[in-house]
């Protein structure tokens, strides 16, 4: 954004970067344990090793604590120090506020109808968009002093369409992706996880289908998973998918290309950003 | 400190009060979990509840959050805001590194002689003092405007002190208290916590001593820590204890005394705080 960085604003942006990681790797570790999972990207999960256990609550603690002790000794003396600061503090509210939506839909305490589209999008922004897009952008905006309010606004814009688009695919990817190329064997339909799928599924069904979804969705077996899959299928959610997916694209191209260059966004760089998103290589053969 | 606060400033000083308890609250949660404890206060621990499970972690995590939410909705104007954000963020990195002490003594991984007292007197401050006593000091400092560096330091020193008082009080009543009174049954020795008297008695005892101390300590069996029992009193633990208790009531008393009351501080402050803890009412009936 705005002119090249100098090589010690490049340094310090790595910086920031690698905050950006340590909150992620923070976020990993309570998840996992949060969710049950065994692996994570091909590794045991870090509470599953038998010399760490819970104490990887703890860990990860720490590692979220250590971004504001780095903050703020590389950042102390900038002119956008307690910007930054409260722009990690307010991710990581929004975050745990998604994750905590994402938690209460898959703990069976409530029927999936019961929440709404609206609620989904709220959730998967919240739970991913915030700080795996959003915050790299803005937190740039602010080093380098473009953090003007309508450049933020564009920014959190975009930055919303492209994690709805990210959360969904992954959704998607889950039950209708190739396990050979995802790497994993969805599981969210018997964790009852609230996806794009089941919500855009209860928007769409007969009431006949909506029972059927009630009754098997959330259900940790693969008959049940089976009838949820099937009506899927009648629901024909995978052309759904698509042709949502075609309007999001539309949407984000459309929102990149209104950007105002004047105060120093670049549209280059949501178009890498995008690219990145769209090649994701999960989606490159078919699917099974 | 200093002058008598306004309606309006203990109102907001109250806000800070409640804001400590919403952290105390998170550790709780965490710590619990951590611990695999059953209950806190006489009720089921949070995570113990079957519609809360591991989501407890995330409830956590949202409150430490919402710290500094609410810090920036009431005190964004405040001449002191920043210092407070750091405060309390400071205070959570120590806090999470003594709780990362303490977890990895307990965790069996290592010898508690590979850990030395002042490893304890870092763990023991570190994991409570903190935020129990510094915090409420401290921010009050920041708040009234006080926050002198002199200041800081003296209450930093005290709070270190009565923090590292308290804690081996508690861990002396762990082994030491009567249940009736104390509220629970002390499990720090077959829970392999690293505590004042385990701390003290490996520092003081024999090398036959130490083997029954290594083989015993940290088994989750009455036997076993009957044996350690028996060590502790060996080496009169007790008395030990109760002329530490002694000379570190001297020390507070006297850095107290010690304290310029000409920038602000106030030793009735303190001394309120040391009579607190001197009262603590497990303390008050016959030990058994």
């Amino acid at each position: 954004m705005g002119q090249i960085p100098s090589v010690a604003q490049t340094s310090e942006l790595m910086i920031i970067g690698w905050l950006i990681e340590l909150l992620n790797a923070a976020y990993c570790i309570w998840d996992d344990i949060e969710d049950g999972s065994s692996t994570r990207r091909g590794q045991p999960c870090w509470y599953t090793r038998p010399d760490v256990g819970m104490m990887a609550i703890n860990d990860a603690c720490y590692l979220e604590s250590a971004v504001y002790h780095i903050l703020k000794k590389h950042f102390r003396e900038h002119p956008a120090y307690i910007d930054l600061v409260e722009l990690f503090l307010e991710v990581g509210l929004r975050t745990k506020l998604g994750q905590a939506y994402d938690l209460l839909a898959s703990s069976r305490h409530f029927k999936l109808h019961q929440f709404g589209l609206d609620k989904y999008e709220f959730m998967a922004t919240h739970k991913t968009a915030y700080y795996t897009t959003y915050l790299p952008l803005a937190s740039s905006l602010f080093y380098l002093q473009l953090a003007t309010p309508k450049n933020l606004e564009e920014v959190r814009k975009i930055a919303m369409l492209m994690g709805l688009y990210f959360q969904a695919q992954d959704d998607f990817l889950d039950v209708f992706g190739n396990p050979a190329i995802t790497g994993k064997v969805g599981t969210d339909i018997q964790k009852n996880k609230y996806t794009w799928l089941v919500a855009e599924a209860l928007r769409r069904c007969s009431e006949g289908q909506r029972q059927v979804l009630d009754m098997s969705y959330g259900r940790d077996d693969e008959e049940h998973a089976s009838k949820v899959k099937e009506i899927f299928k009648q629901l024909d959610m995978v052309e759904e998918y698509e042709n949502w997916e075609k309007k999001m694209v539309v949407s984000i191209k459309s929102a990149i290309d209104g950007i105002d260059e004047s105060a120093g966004l670049k549209k280059e760089v949501f178009t890498t950003l995008l690219s990145k998103i769209l090649s994701d290589p999960r989606k490159q053969l078919p699917q099974c």
